[in-house]
């Protein structure tokens, strides 16, 4: 069964509303695969899309900070299509190669520690209790 | 609702069946909490000691062996109950600080170059497909 | 087999040299359990005292966002240990409540839409390979 | 190194048995990447069908409700393979598109609490306890 | 730094409306953890609770299945928290032992067979693409 | 934005020296991918490769074990990349078929039961604490 993906001219009406405060958001012109495909049920599609848009905007955390924060997860994850999205989403706000150099190695590391911390059977200090 | 555990004079003859391989099998006299909270099923008691029985006896690979590959698993999945059994079951089969050390820093490696390779999105090389 | 902690007092010098080196660098006088714990492995202790130091160092970006993105990465590994830890080296750092809840919000939309693009198998957009 | 895949007509008998048994249970006359891979390994074969047949099979939950369980797991673990074979289970069981929204919901939603539960630190409450 | 839980008492009127909400929709009187942890965030603890009313009523599953594909999430990722109050919810909704015996068995074998596919590198059959 | 790596001709000297020590500690005359894409961050290719050195040569545990294990934890983590890389690691350092249809049972059963050990919420035994 291959995947199934909602252009905008087969969308409903309250699909195409989602879409359409997608691109204005965005100030962008086109809508990603993840979009199309949620799209087959409008009900999640708007509720992410909702969650998305409130959650990423920035606030006390700037956007490119949790544009990070996002790609470190879905690295962690193997997410590979987040990990792809998300890059382009970071260097749009300003991740340098550098800032993205820093922010793998902090990937690989809280992988390693998480890892290492388990095997070790580390027990919380009484301090961070 | 508090975890379950059948004890040994409360099971049925099925699920004493299995207790009694696992003693025999282990050379032990007791039954540790994983066997006796999956006692409430007794099919899935059966089929996952069997499974253990089978696929952790010396092979191609010895117990040892075996033992460490299974906590670098658990320690991946922050699986503390069966990092702590297993790290019993290896130390028994005669795993040494030395070898738990370095059990250890590949745990460490592996997670943190998995994390890596997915944020970095490297490619299989040819050479490998 | 309870968990191992080496404390200063019955430290080697290779390891407590590198518990010296923890304390002068965080500019504290005390070595939480995960470093005890290490130090089993000299070997171990050492790469990754040096790793951490060299990689949680400020840089292109700052240590509080560092210590953000790691809490994210253990939040999503389920490692309590290093949650705990780094969320008392996030609040020193610098982590108001506002910034550590709009960071939990990442962490849970980003494992939510890992999930959602597993599930609905999207692939990568030709503008994103 | 490529992947091998045990064809039908390459088989010993050992494998065919099992071939023949999958396609007699599953009413079809192939057999997917899945099994022609393990059948490098007869005896993981033979466990892990017997395991699947047993376990998949309708009981107190029907296959369906089994199927879509299973995709919650493969798509929360990122296991692209198993979404996409058992998501053409679960279809062919009976879900309906409505079905499968609802239940990538649940994936989205479960995803997003387990990482929020972690970074927050939530103890379970005395009740559940 | 211990956990923050907001009780009732302490709570805004924001935050206050939320746990009366939760209470009349799930006909209880108090109020677990989750949310008083969540409630230091009224953004997050208001996204989320709605998410979780609209998501885990009663539609094309119910309330049982989805919350049964819930624990198989929670028991993949390791959140214990999760894990024992969606089983409490679970059986509230009617899960008995044998259906919680083969939600289990499912999630071993999920889990299992998602190793072994991603281990022999299984590629997608021509047919599920 | 396709994915980035810095080949001999286009490396630096700092990036050089590590391509030629992976080059003469492997005993090849190629640079896979992997390192080839942490390039584009001097510091981490030399660090991982440092680690990588050290960790993986054998030491209280042969090259082949520790090549094991590391393929157990990546595809734990549905690592393609770093089970095809490994893979072909350990078969050149000796790896049999029968080894890794055994370490490949391994990973089948370790993430099964870190999975009912979650999902039965097993406490770990007196003896193990």
């Amino acid at each position: 069964m291959p995947v199934t993906y909602i252009e905008y001219e087969d969308a409903t009406p309250e699909v195409r509303a989602v879409y359409d405060d997608i691109m204005a958001t965005r100030k962008t012109d086109w809508i990603n695969n993840f979009w199309k495909a949620l799209a087959q049920d409008p009900a999640t599609l708007r509720r992410t899309w909702e969650a998305v848009k409130e959650i990423m905007a920035p606030g006390a955390l700037d956007s490119l900070t949790k544009e990070m924060i996002y790609i470190a997860i879905s690295a962690t994850n193997q997410c590979g299509y987040c990990v792809a999205t998300h890059s382009a989403a970071a260097r749009k706000a300003g991740m340098t190669d550098e800032m993205f150099g820093e922010l793998m190695a902090v990937v690989g590391l809280a992988n390693q520690n998480n890892g290492l911390a388990a095997g070790y059977r580390v027990e919380v200090d009484e301090k961070f209790r």
